[in-house]
């Protein structure tokens, strides 16, 4: 199959749908790819990284679209290039699905072309995987970003997440247990913040606990509670499913 | 030697000085030991115990006194009994030293008895292994009693020390983190309640912090810090030296 | 709708089946509740915190009876109570189930009276939470009583379960491995305890050390293994369901 | 005593010499503080807290130089202030001691100034409770800053420190294994990063491990070990000493 | 039922199928064992074992296999042995299932023998008992051999898995982590190793992950990955369905 | 200076005392240094190895002898080779002190050659870093040698050291809890054994415990406890010192 990968064109979008590495993977198994020039660069991968790996650079975008079977993205390509798509073709991609315009859809229909979500493939187990690689990334990602924010010198308090002999560390609340709150406890918990977690569901709760292997407080998370939660907090964790 | 082991005079003492796995090693070295025949009971071990392990179960406390060159006890021997011992004779207890009465002290000197206060013996480093065998022994005690005395059952707030998934677990601030704070700290720790550990001495708090093998909020012991320990204390426990 | 919470007429039962947080929470989302004066005082909760957190308190037992829709126990009410419920009121509480007299539930059926146990309401996974969590409770509970008992002043061996430098910790067997088996073993292992746990069913032990984070030793739960495990412990905990 | 606390001067100082916690404390003690106004404001303190603990603010710096008895600092006043001591005067502070100018001191000497460097003070054991103080407190930081400068966002190779299921964590090496090594190692295996540490003396490098709590392999610090693990180094902690 | 359990045929095959506390769990329950003499020699249990647990020894491998209803194996019977079969009976072994000859099975047919695989059998969860178990058990003892084969004694590296403080351990890497890898990295991490475990399928490495207890590195078993992971290892564990 | 690196005679020795990492440090500080052709071929150096670092590679022993101002070696030269030495040359090597022949000592005065014991060489606390390496090496080698000797393939009891779920880990005495018991004890918990420590220092006990950074059962190494602990235990690990 011809595999095509355009660069990203959303601002501080640095992620690249395709590795050299999944190049390679790919091609080994008999397919082509072909790279836009500089589509890895913000991830540190060059053109010359793609050839090595067996890709094919092309500088024009509209080549990548055109010759693509099966386009990869992280986001989806924006409404203004859908006059690129062609009859057949499938584009990858977070489509922001089951949130998406319902008139991109119907159009992307009437141009025979395929759009699949990474946000809703799911594995054998019902789980959707790509969507929690990305909370798992961005639970720790949350860790160490609020670690930051804390220090005055980013107009925080002043206070180290890990504390120091002497100096108890930060109060940190995650809010929601699931993914990317089970991410961002194990990171906090990792740094030695005092953590408490709350979940409106026990169950979830429970198995966040055993997952973190190590006894952490927990919450179930009435509004009375968070807003107990709340006014000790140093630092909040919110997980978009809370 | 000829060692004594009277049975200890204290109420709700139920320690003994000697366990049949102590007679039998000292019997092995070419001692000969006599126990006052009860003096095990309380601590499980009976007289027949002893017997096999190749002591003298002798039923007169007098006995006891009389022979030994030794005497070994938990508790000193009372001020009553002082009549009981004889010259050249040294006892192995726990005296109270340095806040032992100086009278008795002078009186067991006129006696040409040698008293060595189980407290004040050191070994190469300068520590006091039996001061901390009885200080871990206390700090284990300490949670474990305290974890009863949550219980509404007995009067408590009706706490459970560890908590559950969704129900906080106790509060617990241990003051002082000497030899007992340090075993306090290990078992709420291992408990899983949430622990606060402060100290006057930093060098002090960071080396507790070592041995406890887990991250655990600390603070310096100043008054105004204990007082917001305080506040939110669940249990507490202070260390005699704190 | 209106909610009554009665006080629980059991002796020894602390524990009352709404807390104030609980009130705030129903009355937040438009809902009554009247708490029988005095319901939370066992648990730590007044009249008062009751009355800030928006509940009615109600010195009339028949009061909180007659108003409610639904009504909250701990332990159901007793047979001689049945009189006071009125047609199409729900009352949910541990009622026993299954084993509970079939007489009981003909008569309430009658009454049209609508009898939820807490213990057989299950989540999606089909878990039951509310047993769970009561399971969990008691097999942490299992060994703070249990580290008491084994002391000599309550009649014990004189034995501390978490041991000390030279001094082994207590023997703990437990047998059966399911929640409260699990929530024991987490409670004895973390004092330090040795522990080896027992099940009939394989799947169950090997779950029971996943959720453990230690490496425990396991025996499946022949009736010769069982004899050999308990000829050396100083402390057993036995789930019902063992 | 009457003791003073300037506001520090450098650019991008965010300490304070004292907390209003510090102030309390001694003025229970019998003390009386000045506090230049503002002095506190970085590290989240306002005049008023101070004013609460029992501080007196001061507006000029002039008076909290002239008042004081002793002052207290993070950093050493610059030379161009000398002229504001007073003969017997004690002044608190790190000085950059032993490198600091020798000019300096002896001006200072001159003046009947006492400067007490906070580097140089060492407890019983010889330890320097303020210098390891800051040690720890910047071996997380440089965890947490690192972190963050892995990232693409800040022009890193788009690492991130933890990994995450399927992507391997950033291979971190820490040349030196003092305070500050072994602080920064804690924070970065507590991320989940993969740690290696370096030392040329294989006695501290043991103490390092044991104070890890985790085996984390380990290397003698000869020049062809540093450039080995250099060589596959995504992120290098590099001690002060090391 | 009568019971047999002929000895093992097969050259290095230690295991017996019944231990003697098998057979008395059997016995008491009503049935009778048979037990080829010598059976269990190689696993550590001698006739007398056998007997004293209730079981019948039988001195000819005939006796047992024409007295019993069920035959339990480790491995299954070769083929020169069907005729000691007789109608009705069943036999308990690993039969290599489903890879097994036809011609065997069909064999076994003829002769109205039911041959059931331990490999096959499953329990409510889908999940295979005795292959899990064998699996654990291989993971373990692959590190151990791996460990021995790592030392020049063995014509290995020299390499000491563990390492030491100055000498880094050895670099393993787990391809699979099934329940075999799983163990092998649980033993692996146990004795200090460095690990990396790579998997095709990103769920399992996930779960592998969470039991593993530990944070240790991982990467997706793309041709490329396994290129890379392998020029570095010292050791390389993969398990059959890698 | 010239240094010189022979081969070592002993059989079974496939160490060497110097790794081309070694001769690379010593020659950056402007060293000679002169290897035997094949010295570190048993420990995986090859004699290309050694040049590539700088080494010069001799084939006669003697060359080696000859020109070296500091011979290295693992194992001190026999008796016999004595006559190769020079006067005023230094020889480094494990001589077994303090338990060497006097007569070797004497006669190596006489040839004005310093002996240096690796066993004696002490760093600035007292420690012995070469005795301790090598005792950190033998206590975690005990363990994987002695999961091995466990195994019925090699003559023993058929005995898993990590266990199994359903299948207890093997029972592991370490007597003496110096350092190579310290390393032993931390290999056996880490694959999952049940260990006990004996010591009969009560201090050295403790400190084991704390290093071992897991609660393990220990107790004080009297005849009779030792033999109580003999008596149940699959493996023993004995300490040289114990």
């Amino acid at each position: 199959m011809d595999i095509g990968v355009p660069s990203e064109s959303l601002a501080h979008e640095h992620r690249v749908a395709l590795t050299p590495g999944g190049v390679k993977a790919l091609v080994a198994q008999g397919h082509r790819v072909f790279i836009q020039s500089g589509a890895g660069a913000a991830a540190g991968h060059s053109d010359d990284d793609y050839r090595v790996a067996g890709g094919v650079v092309a500088y024009a975008r509209s080549e990548v679209f055109g010759r693509a079977e099966l386009l990869l993205g992280v986001q989806a390509p924006h409404r203004d290039e859908y006059a690129l798509f062609h009859p057949d073709q499938a584009v990858l991609a977070f489509w922001g699905l089951p949130a998406a315009h319902a008139d991109d859809l119907r159009q992307l229909a009437g141009q025979q072309v395929t759009a699949v979500g990474l946000e809703v493939i799911e594995d054998d187990a019902g789980r959707a995987p790509a969507l929690m690689a990305m909370s798992e990334i961005a639970g720790s990602l949350a860790v160490v970003v609020g670690a930051g924010l804390l220090l005055n010198e980013f107009g925080g308090k002043g206070i180290l997440l890990t504390g120091a002999p002497g100096v108890p560390p930060a109060n940190t609340v995650i809010l929601g247990t699931g993914v990317l709150g089970q991410a961002a406890a194990r990171a906090a918990v990792g740094l030695g913040a005092e953590v408490l977690m709350l979940d409106s569901d026990i169950g979830q709760l429970r198995l966040a606990l055993h997952r973190l292997q190590r006894a952490v407080p927990t919450m179930i998370a009435t509004a009375y509670n968070i807003e107990r939660a709340l006014a000790f907090a140093d630092l909040v964790i919110a997980s978009p499913a809370a």
